[in-house]
């Protein structure tokens, strides 16, 4: 195991005894561990090439959401079944942070807040739910859950995947086809993909310039999606009037980043759907629980796709 | 008519001849307007004595929400109808709006702005809606849309009115005997009464200490409804742990007011529901309609109620 550090570690190892006594957990650098011998492996930045030196191994899981900090590994070993980190609660919480997004957006928390710090009492009107399209890219658990939670917002809510699906009340984009008819209907995009070849920096500018003009952008996937400078200047000449972005290439954000300073991109730290370790942990178990008793648990990666 | 001033009363104007071309309409102050003949008069905040003094009066419109500031007038001629502004979007607006503020304050958004402007990255856990019971006083119009749309937000979600309500998913407190157990289960509670002799006030000491220590509290109703050095002291003594306010007693709100500066303390400026004037002229000329057709629309204000 390798996730958070020694201490980190010391924090899974409770919760583990605690719902698994039964369970042998060891951390990685631990001396007296014979990694040879481990079955399974709870993983955040694992070692490039450490995966594909344990022999014993029957899976991997990844510690957090999104597996690309394991399979950009050249030696990492795609024979060793990988699942990603999905228990319920993680697409309950981004759905939660999206609609608060979006509102935030929507309502212009950001003026509201800039007026409060001047003491400035100005009251301003702003669109309702009702007049605003949102696009979902990504209907995966994550997407596929906030897009039904901003149907029942009052948002007119489409969603862009690569087979089509059918969610009450979400519009249905797919494939290639799909994506500028999609594109062109969409007031507010938020990008729910996951980070592949063919997801890394969609979020620039020949997609910005097939949205309406002065579009509003919600990134909580991952840093990969966006090329930040063509996000800033979509902001500075009007493709774009709002972003508000959880996710970057380099996290934690470098001090010296445009993004931490422009008055119409909010920077939110990585917050949007961090389920606990507890939570974490259970959903481990439950995994390893599934696998053992010989079913395959839907979470599973793969290779093929890239997620 | 008296509402907006003159500017104001311009842009309703305009609105009615596109609306209502054979309707004519006067403002308050003009000299040539014959006060005597009007059949209708649309008002915010009307000089005292001011509509007693029309005996050709057929009834009264409130050209924003609340009639406060209408029938505290001692000569208000109570048997006039007089008619809340209860357009069917105002009802959307304040539930995307308390949507907004309950998830703000959840995810605690004050503190990723402080850490922004800090340029300070620091990823913090936050309970999920699911965990959370928000509480809203008043299901009425406004009340009930924003109870449901908080239920499909994934929050337990309780009321509490005078009259017990049938609202699914949503518990239902009603009347004094509701109150305390109402208050004992609500860790967010949301403010949409109306501003009656019986309301004024109710947000206050001895209602904070009833609630779970630590809870939250959204004012988006009357400033009557809450004594605002009991929120501020609830606040400094933990007994609140946040608090957003959209309405107060004195709008704007006094630039000597510490409501402005209060760490846990989040001010926006009257914006909760604010529908456009066009929607409210074509609300009003649908009550006018709904009047010469003889039927009596729901939003009549009743003097024994107070609202
Ligand atoms: N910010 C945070 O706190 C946070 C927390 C958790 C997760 N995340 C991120 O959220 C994202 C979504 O997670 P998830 O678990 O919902 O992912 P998922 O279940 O793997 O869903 C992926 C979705 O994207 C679609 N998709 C993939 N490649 C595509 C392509 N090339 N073109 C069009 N559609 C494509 C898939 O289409 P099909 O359905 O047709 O396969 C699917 O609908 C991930 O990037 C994850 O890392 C962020
Ligand atoms: N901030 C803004 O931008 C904004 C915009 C619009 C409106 N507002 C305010 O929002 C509030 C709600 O408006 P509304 O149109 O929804 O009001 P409404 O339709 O009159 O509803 C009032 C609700 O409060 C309940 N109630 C009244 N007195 C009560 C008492 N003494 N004890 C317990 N429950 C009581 C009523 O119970 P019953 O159902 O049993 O009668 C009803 O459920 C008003 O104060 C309005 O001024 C604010």
């Amino acid at each position: 195991m390798k996730s958070g550090g020694e201490k980190g570690f010391a924090e899974w190892q409770r919760h583990f005894a605690e719902l698994a006594p039964g369970l042998a957990t060891y951390y990685w650098a631990d001396p007296s561990f014979d990694r040879a011998q481990a079955d399974y492996a709870l993983v955040w930045e694992p070692e490039p090439g450490a995966l594909a030196a344990m022999p014993n191994l029957r899976c991997i899981f990844s510690s957090g959401a999104g597996v690309d900090h394991v399979v950009h590994d050249p030696a990492f070993p795609k024979h060793i079944p990988l699942y990603r980190m999905t228990p319920g609660a993680a697409a309950q919480r981004m759905g939660e942070f999206v609609c608060w997004a979006v509102l935030h957006l929507l309502r212009d928390g950001p003026r509201i807040e800039a007026q409060s710090r001047e003491k400035k009492w100005e009251e301003f009107e702003r669109p309702s739910a009702s007049e605003m399209r949102v696009g979902v890219m990504g209907l995966g658990a994550l997407g596929a859950r906030a897009a039904e939670m901003l149907v029942a917002l009052g948002f007119q809510v489409a969603g862009w995947s690569r087979s089509a699906k059918d969610i009450a009340g979400v519009e249905s984009f797919s494939g290639e086809e799909g994506f500028a008819p999609f594109l062109a209907r969409t007031d507010i995009l938020v990008c729910l993909l996951p980070s592949t070849p063919a997801t890394r920096h969609i979020l620039s500018a020949p997609l910005f310039a097939q949205l309406p003009r002065g579009a509003m952008l919600v990134n909580v996937a991952r840093g990969a999606h966006q090329k930040m400078e063509d996000v800033i200047a979509a902001l500075d000449d009007g493709t774009l009037s709002y972003a508000l972005i959880d996710v970057f290439e380099k996290e934690p954000l470098p001090q010296d980043s445009p993004a931490w300073t422009h008055p119409r991109l909010v920077v939110t730290p990585h917050v949007a759907s961090t389920p606990n370790k507890r939570e974490r942990a259970t959903h481990v178990l439950h995994l390893i629980q599934e696998i053992e008793a010989g079913r395959e648990p839907p979470s599973r990666f793969n290779p093929e796709t890239g997620y």
